[in-house]
């Protein structure tokens, strides 16, 4: 019988591609990895450093930064307690949307407050949060800041600013602590791909020790 | 010299993997397929078989419909003249990240209005949104619609119903019009796969006749 029209297939059913058909395509499971910490923490530097690896042993992944995300999506919010909470929201929704694609989604958000990454963690399915903390001195993270944003801070030139003149929550249970004072950055790249590998994210022989050139 | 943290490493540029290298990994050029028509007018159908499609030859793809979005990204925002612009622009910055990521954005939203179809056509590089028009009458789309919602609408229970209590402006110059009253199934997702193929975006070998089991 001649298929003449959709009109005649309001039986036919959607044709799904599931999360589990590209996650098995894509050779590896999806997840987002939420890095957090104080402004110059090191969070976007090691993002992008997993990213890096992963992309070279085939990985589909996707860092999300302020860069991306506030002059983009986010660009009508503000710093605000409720603005920040709407920004996390927003990011935590559309990561969900990339885990469902089969995508690693990184992220590099201080996003200080507990209740804002518990909602994300909330979100998303048990096991898909692989929270991050970034631990860094304020001191060693101001030594660090080129753009000079912790001067205007202590300045007052900057309101409501994390570890200044507004609140950093540390975070209580994190999946992984990395010490970005003290490790190198090969040293935290090497703790979460082992992480990632040793959970079955990412396939065994994805596992291995990296030389990043100084 | 030993690397003794990220604080050393100031200068240390950031790895970039880009569009570029990902759409080389993947095979296939990253765009954003927008479907826009009345409701019931086959966008949601013809976009998760295409998608079908595309996933059995590699391709990385997502579709963005209402469910995935009002219900999560978007679920804070009604359906006032302001709110389906934030909505539309809302999918237009999550699209221009998935195409950034390598991933073939099919997007099912009816997007009654040129000015917020034209937006995202600005937001995105020239060449990455491809506008298809899915073109069905509104008593076709009446007579396929099971949840009744066109009941609904002309029983005035549902306020600013586009076809009904609210416009939908007709594309001017849509990349392609696919008419789903006269069309099958097939032959529409034919057009769109061979339309992509001819302009390079996935692989000539990909290009294919398909055959859905009725």
């Amino acid at each position: 019988m001649k298929n003449t029209g959709i009109k005649n297939n309001v039986t036919w059913h959607r044709a799904a591609v599931t999360r589990e058909m590209r996650e098995k395509q894509n050779g590896h499971k999806s997840v987002v990895v939420w890095f957090t910490g104080l402004s110059s923490s090191g969070k976007s530097t090691i993002a992008h450093a997993v990213e890096e690896q992963m992309h070279q042993i085939g990985c589909k992944t996707f860092v999300f930064d302020g860069d991306n995300v506030r002059h983009g999506l986010n660009k009508n919010l503000g710093f605000s307690r409720d603005d920040r909470k709407e920004n996390i929201r927003r990011i935590g929704e559309m990561c969900k949307l990339f885990i469902e694609a089969g995508v690693i989604a990184l992220t590099a958000f201080i996003s200080p407050y507990r209740e804002d990454r518990n909602m994300i963690r909330q979100m998303v399915k048990e096991n898909d949060f692989i929270e991050i903390y970034c631990k860094c001195s304020i001191d060693v993270c101001e030594s660090r800041d080129k753009k000079g944003i912790y001067l205007k801070a202590r300045k007052g030139e900057i309101p409501e600013f994390t570890g200044i003149s507004a609140p950093y929550e540390i975070p209580e249970n994190p999946e992984m602590v990395i010490d970005t004072k003290n490790m190198s950055i090969e040293e935290c790249v090497n703790k979460v791909m082992n992480y990632l590998s040793n959970k079955g994210i990412i396939h065994n022989s994805h596992k291995m020790s990296i030389e990043i050139p100084s």
